[in-house]
């Protein structure tokens, strides 16, 4: 392709709304084009990253055994009334009437339309599993749209549901589902690790999130140095054995603590470690008052507080309602006294002695508390986040943290739709039965913005070979010399006959306009006829490495060849 | 592809509300479900006949010079109120609200977005012309939704758009897609035609419609048995010469004709022959009354008639006007005695001898009846629908009506949206110039409904080659008889190897059910697997001639080969 006839509108400085560096980068190398606020046209240059990243999504998707079809955008409201998700999604939902005033969604996701679809047309187990998947622009009113195209409205997304008789073969699916994720993001180039995640009120025990590892994510990721282990945060069990904090066990011992709240006014105060210190937080789990002990340097994670007792909601109990159950403010608690609500503790409250913790009272703190003798638990357990030290949960190695960009999500769903939506099978024994459903996704324009921010420079998008827009860039330093014209388009004609797909700068800008772009745009190889072009030497660049060398037109080809298959 | 993994609902019955054959087709085998009206979900094998389609699209588009993007299907308000189509388009544009109350369209097509980002990034002669297109789904919301998805609310396109500095520049890209879409028709197999088309009110006087020959088509194509004349009958000229119809002339005779007003019931009261009336309409152009004559086998063609006078409207006078303009009733309308409105006539008349005519008096008409004698016609012109039997406006052969569906249409927009919207670029003296557009659309989704009203025998849907979802059909009689799977299995393993794309019917479905579908499915080539299977004999059969053959498998990699190119 001739740069001439093609768009690619690059800029010069970092436009003032893009605040990270995909957003950044794709605007200047004139990938992409805001319409309104998260919603974005795709350039050529995007237009043909979007095609490699769903070539190897179909690629992967089919031999996992999955079925490609095409579902509407628009959908009529009653598929959404009967799971119930026209009332509990929310403003996301784009919604809109027709000439007739029907009501319609505009499809964030397609549960409900799939769902519809093999509740009409599959009756038996025998026809079953099934895993069909679509490549397809979906609709989210995202409340805040940022980042160029990694929180849009309108993108890009592959979704796959499976539908099965047993749990077994949900398992497999899952199973391969999950390694095709892997492959996917892996020929993508992408640094990610598969997470285990939260399954919320879905149902299903496993559920992972893909999540690209950058700085920009807006999850945190906790992952073992040593291992593939890798959890959502608020999903990694802590498996810490603690040992007794002390010997010395002392008598119990109330302090003035004046205007001493937090632990660490309190710990500074008393010159102990915050991990000598007992948090006392009342919560309010569902509609019964509990008093969580964690240790001083540890966080409650109330999902498992949510899951120890099996409830919907565990939220902080307010100023008001620790006063009036607990008698005193919230920066007072503890567990001495305290014999009105239950009280639970981290695993790392139980080994702790001569510790530090409130007195119920306003500035004040006991010291030398220790369990047994001082309070009362009704149970011990993991209730803390995870924290960067710890040792994995798998038991290899030590977990440390990143920020993750969520591109793919796998699912096991259940009956939840099925069940909802009456899309059941007759079993082998004649008996009608809820299909057992999974759900995979994956953000594809969101995965193209997330290589860009693993693969770039300070001079522009650093593409991986198998994502690039095009293999190479061609630059004819000055189209007006006639020698340096013959030999680009000698070279354009050859190297694209070689299969090559290619983009030749033929514009009539300075050769430093042209260096710039060809950074900005980041194709992996770069090929200069300059000035030697009439001895017909032409300069070939490694985007990656900056590495430049000097080479015969003869020799380009098994060059070329050589740069790419290294890269 | 095993026929048991994917999804194929097959159905026995033509579905009740399936009017015409593709709706009937696609819905029995299995390619498309409906989802709401004019709202459909492609299963699987429809999926694949439309990436076959797009791919030709692509290469076609591509090798005229076109460039992809993927411009965004929600469209801010605001770029539609700049060309003013938010107000002029109608219930046909589908509108919605985002969460903070702003507006937005549904594209039903691109020219407004297209047109804002090329005047946001092209500012000069130098990096026009440009050709960008997209294929993309596109919502209209149409009044009756019918035929399937021939007329949907929710479809698939090809839109391209052209930005020129000069009209050369547009004829030439013009031509080219021209050209181009030839090219694809052509490659899908498709019986069709470029008509010429009505450019209506947008300016620009190069429009061709490309028209698939068919029944069900809503337009009807005047086109030559001879040549590649063809254009919509609105647009094709009249170039008869027409001899003189009687060499007698008597004298004017009113004759009373009780009751008789049309052509045919007064022409067999007189005894003379359709051709020997004059039909005299009474027309409302603009704001100027007008008496039109045309021979009474002839049709007045209203946009001859707008042409004629530059006029914006042209529509027959109600019986109230006629009333107060010419004294009498609609039916009994003639030129003579005519002076207060202009009188204009189509060419046939002014060769019209003793022709018989209303007499603007209820319940007589004129005997005998002779131009300038009688009556004074201020323009002959031609302002007739062409007819069948008409010489070709070409000169060459003689003109047959067809009716078609509109697959494709070029269009020379000119300086419409441009000028809107203030897409300019500077020319070679600085100056700035509003840009020269052409437009160019395909529809994706109904070209293949085309294709199956053009392919399909009373058993079923017969793909052409290039279109077909699998190139061919193995299927395998008796799963459950080891000679047949083993063979049924290395077949589809060496025919998958040999490149070729297939589905094999890996069901435990009675033999008949299987015959059933697969010529309903209608792959260019069944290869069955039966009882000769452990002689390592299968049988060829070619969907399209039925021809039937017994081939040994070493020989059916040559014998599928030579069917399918000779198909």
């Amino acid at each position: 392709m001739k740069q001439s006839k093609i768009l690619i509108p690059t800029i010069k400085e970092n436009p003032a709304d893009a605040d990270i560096k995909s957003h950044q980068l794709l605007l200047r190398a004139g990938f992409i084009r805001q319409n309104a606020s998260g919603i974005y046209s795709y350039l050529p240059l995007a237009h043909k990253v979007l095609r490699k990243i769903e070539a190897i999504v179909r690629e992967e998707m089919d031999l996992a055994g999955g079925v490609e079809l095409l579902m509407p955008a628009m959908q009529a409201a009653e598929l959404w009334q009967e799971s119930g998700r026209w009332y509990s999604y929310g403003p996301e939902l784009m919604r809109l009437k027709d000439r007739h005033s029907r009501d319609f969604a505009l499809g964030a996701t397609h549960e409900e339309v799939i769902t519809s679809l093999v509740r009409d047309e599959i009756k038996t187990y025998k026809k079953l599993p099934i895993t069909l998947y679509q490549i397809q622009t979906k609709f989210r009113d995202e409340k805040r749209p940022r980042f160029g195209i990694l929180r849009g409205r309108e993108f890009i997304m592959k979704d796959a549901y499976s539908f099965h008789s047993t749990q077994k073969s949900l398992d497999d699916i899952y199973e391969k589902m999950y390694q095709a994720y892997i492959n996917i993001f892996s020929r993508c180039g992408l640094n990610f690790r598969a997470v285990i995640a939260d399954s919320g009120a879905m149902g299903g025990k496993d559920t992972h999130e893909f999540m690209v590892l950058s700085e920009v994510g807006e999850d945190t990721i906790a992952y073992s140095d040593s291992s593939n282990y890798a959890a959502n945060i608020e999903m990694a069990p802590v498996i810490t054995k603690y040992e007794k904090t002390s010997e010395k066990i002392e008598e119990l011992e109330k302090v003035k603590t004046e205007n001493k709240k937090t632990i660490e006014e309190v710990s500074s105060f008393l010159h102990v470690s915050a991990e000598q210190c007992i948090k006392s937080l009342l919560f309010k789990v569902d509609d019964k008052y509990v008093l969580v002990l964690v240790r001083g340097d540890h966080e409650v994670n109330d999902i498992k507080l949510k899951n120890l007792f099996g409830a919907a909601n565990a939220e902080l109990a307010s100023a008001d309602e620790t006063k009036e159950i607990l008698g005193c403010t919230i920066g007072s608690l503890g567990p001495v006294g305290i014999s009105n609500v239950d009280i639970v503790a981290d695993n790392a409250i139980e080994n702790i002695t001569s510790a530090v913790c409130g007195a119920n009272e306003e500035d004040y703190h006991y010291k030398n508390v220790n369990p047994i003798r001082d309070f009362q638990v009704s149970q011990y357990t993991d209730l803390r986040f995870i924290q960067e030290g710890d040792l994995s949960p798998d038991g290899n190695g030590t977990i440390l943290f990143a920020k993750g960009i969520e591109v793919g999500h796998v699912f096991k769903l259940g009956t939840r739709y099925s069940e909802a939506m009456g899309a059941t099978y007759l079993d082998e024994n004649g008996r009608n039965q809820p299909m057992i459903m999974g759900c995979y996704g994956i953000g594809v324009s969101r995965t193209m913005a997330s290589i860009v921010e693993q693969y770039h420079d300070e001079n522009g998008i650093v593409w991986p070979v198998n994502i690039a827009p095009f293999d190479l860039h061609l630059i004819a330093v000055n189209m007006k010399d006639d020698d340096q014209s013959a030999l680009a388009e000698e070279l354009y004609s050859r190297l694209k006959e070689a299969g090559y797909d290619l983009l030749m700068d033929d514009r009539q800008e300075r050769p430093g306009v042209k260096f710039a772009d060809a950074d900005l745009i980041g194709l992996p190889v770069r090929i200069t006829v300059g000035k030697k072009a009439s001895e017909g030497i032409v300069e070939v660049k490694v985007r990656k490495t900056g590495e430049v060398q000097e080479v015969y037109k003869e020799q380009l080809a098994d060059t070329i060849s050589n740069i790419l298959t290294s890269l």
